[in-house]
């Protein structure tokens, strides 16, 4: 039985800030609740319907303290959730200490520029974790990856991919020091399809409407595009952008 | 000057049924406006304020008749708006009736299988746009063109793409009857980087969380997937992948 005090409690991390000064975020529904359990990531509290803890009690016995485990009515679970239709299980997930991403190590490495829409942030999370792409670089005003609505839009790829967030200018001129090729879509570029694409190399993804920064630019090693066939649509959404340079690189490793 | 009378009517267009019943859909914000005013669409109404006047009042006058042209207040621009943040002008749009989509005079044909979700729904009809590609055929449960989300993020596409939305069983055994080959992301379908794509085709796209339907399924042709190059994640977005197997059909002409 929670108590109407806990529920209060729990029903105040609707509110992001409040979940950021607490260090957690909020997971919720069937799959990624499934997710988080089989993630490394700790689970502060568990409010979910009887039918949930049915299927999954010997795992989250495992995994959680028994006191932060509630059984909850349907009543209670729309109260502290933050979605329109509350699915079965809310949970409470504490954050993890990002490591610096190292692009030394990677194949490709995904760097967002002040990408704002939760849904596509999410999305793009999505489509890294598809594509076997590890880490993800932002700048500071980028979407937080711990907002809810990217949480969920990730579908699991908020457990699996690390994130930094950090000067992007700093960052990029590191990558140039270590010969790192650093590409970008920007109008007048090399045509994808055509252009050479190296194992190893940083993808900026610039913001919804104003694209990609100029002092970024600037640093862009290698210009490229997606050719505009139809010639009467002005841009892709950032995300499909995203995904369609993401397949790019990866159907030369593919192939 | 509007009168209380029409504020309350066109406040009434934020419910889609309304819009339905009616014929029309709604159009906001300076980018989709243009396109609008740019289309062979009917306007029938327009409300704006005054600084958005001042640099359409000349082509306003030419399309739409004076008589439904209202300068208005911000305040009332809020009140009919169905955004968070209406954005200076506000219009009503006839319908269209649209073509009965010939595969044969196209090359590639999108159908849509029960894309539920406005935000897909919208950025499938922008690739398309993006693309090239003039024809959508919808399942008759698929979302609406003409749902104001929707037509937000087609970014203009709503003006230029031919939808039908028909019963897809017939349409898909039509296009096999023509020969045209039915292509259809399905698990343990064809490498699509490396399968051959003809310029003449059929790319059906499933339901965000069901896929494609198994009556449907069964008449695909062409199996293909996307490669899951990272094995962790279930899936990609629906428009995502729809922009990514777009890409690859458009590549094959590009290159």
């Amino acid at each position: 039985m929670i108590s109407k005090n806990k529920l209060k409690e729990y029903s105040q991390y609707k509110v992001v800030k409040f979940c950021d000064e607490n260090g957690v975020f909020v997971v919720e529904g069937d799959k990624l609740a499934k997710e988080a359990l089989a993630s490394d990531y700790e689970i502060e509290a568990v409010c979910a319907i009887e039918a949930w803890f049915v299927e999954n009690r010997t795992l989250i016995r495992k995994k959680v303290n028994p006191e932060n485990i509630y059984e909850v009515a349907q009543a209670d679970l729309e109260r502290i959730s933050g979605m329109k239709s509350p699915n079965r299980v809310w949970m409470l997930v504490k954050r993890k200490e990002f490591q610096t991403v190292n692009v030394l190590g990677n194949n490709l490495t995904v760097v967002l520029d002040k990408i704002q829409d939760p849904g596509n942030m999410g999305t793009i999370v999505r489509i890294c974790d598809w594509f076997g792409i590890r880490n993800i670089v932002c700048s500071p005003d980028t979407a937080s990856i711990y907002n809810s609505k990217v949480v969920q839009a990730t579908m699991g790829g908020v457990f699996r991919i690390n994130m930094e967030y950090t000067n992007l200018d700093t960052f990029i001129e590191g990558c140039l020091e270590e010969k790192i090729p650093v590409f970008g879509a920007v109008l007048g570029g090399e045509n994808v399809y055509t252009a050479t694409l190296p194992n190893k190399a940083v993808l900026i993804i610039g913001n919804e409407s104003k694209g990609i920064s100029q002092n970024l630019i600037d640093k862009i090693t290698n210009k490229i595009q997606i050719p505009n066939i139809g010639g009467t649509c002005e841009s892709l959404n950032a995300s499909v952008a995203t995904g369609i340079l993401c397949s790019e690189f990866a159907r030369r490793v593919a192939l």
